[in-house]
């Protein structure tokens, strides 16, 4: 997606070989119109899966996830990263490593709003190791849902999340896809 | 707002005579064609506020809050609760009492997000007891920028958030006023 990408040129800060912040319009100040565009985009390429169901993870994935929902029409549903304080309802709940903080947490979300017939699209604001992405497919194949893709808006792809992902059988797509990122300069996978 | 009023009645899970549960439609599950609806009803309301920035606290404010900015056309902003990993700029940072959750935590901005020239509008999920808020606020005070008012979706009209937040000399706004839970029954504060 042109425009992300020139904004993650103009806008992204980079710190070593491995981190990028994108603060500015994804996770902290959130640029609306982009956001929707990135709605967009995501619900014209999973236009024809017949999704019942966004899924995200707290906090920065609520966002984009939102828009594709409103132009799929069809609820959210985020993932939380800590318990309710009132536990009525049954939860399911992963453990989850997350490699840029280094420290496990755990990934929740209420077995009532995840159905047998629910087919659902995982959109998320980073890959890079696959971790949480992996998590929340496997929230959903416990509650017995079907996972019909996963949509990433920043995908850095010189690390192992895709392939993990994908060796599990399922589709990732991802808007935009870092290669390289040296001396501040980032290089993105070339499309066809 | 009739129509989520409506959807609170019918769908809100209430424990004792404080504690409202709206899982299905706002804190875990997001009925986004709500959300809609309910960021036109905000941007209706302060549309004359000359507003350039939409501020909220992760997580369960960011989907009714990115459909405000959407409709004013102006960035989201929210605040964290937890420092990010990479503290490469200067954040500001003040301490919440949350008493739903019987414990004190932080809510940071990155000072870079907020102008002297900003005119902030606050948008929140809940409000209680004001605490949450009223840290919005602090943060916001301090970094320079202007509060131009307080959105809320529910408020739960029997606890002191209103007047401690009113007493600052700030509009609040909410879309539902809970006056009473009582045997399962929730009633609303009547409208002019």
């Amino acid at each position: 997606m042109k425009k992300l990408k020139e904004k993650i040129v103009k806008e992204g800060k980079t710190i070593g070989e491995t981190i990028l912040k994108v603060d500015s319009f994804l996770n902290h100040q959130v640029d609306v119109e982009l956001m929707q565009e990135i709605g967009k985009k995501f619900a014209e390429h999973f236009r024809d899966k017949n999704i019942t169901k966004v899924v995200t993870i707290e906090s920065s994935g609520i966002a984009p996830a939102t828009m594709v929902a409103m132009q799929l029409k069809v609820p959210l549903l985020f993932l939380k990263k800590q318990k309710p304080n009132t536990l009525q309802d049954e939860f399911l709940q992963t453990t989850v490593y997350s490699f840029t903080k280094e420290r496990f947490y755990e990934l929740m979300v209420a077995k009532k709003y995840v159905e047998k017939e629910d087919r659902v699209l995982i959109i998320d604001d980073f890959l890079a190791n696959g971790e949480a992405g992996l998590g929340a497919i496997r929230l959903m194949e416990e509650a017995g849902a079907k996972v019909v893709g996963v949509g990433i808006v920043i995908e850095k792809a010189f690390q192992p999340g895709r392939s993990k992902i994908e060796e599990k059988g399922y589709e990732v797509y991802s808007l935009a896809r870092i290669k390289r990122i040296e001396e501040g300069h980032i290089e993105f996978v070339e499309e066809n």
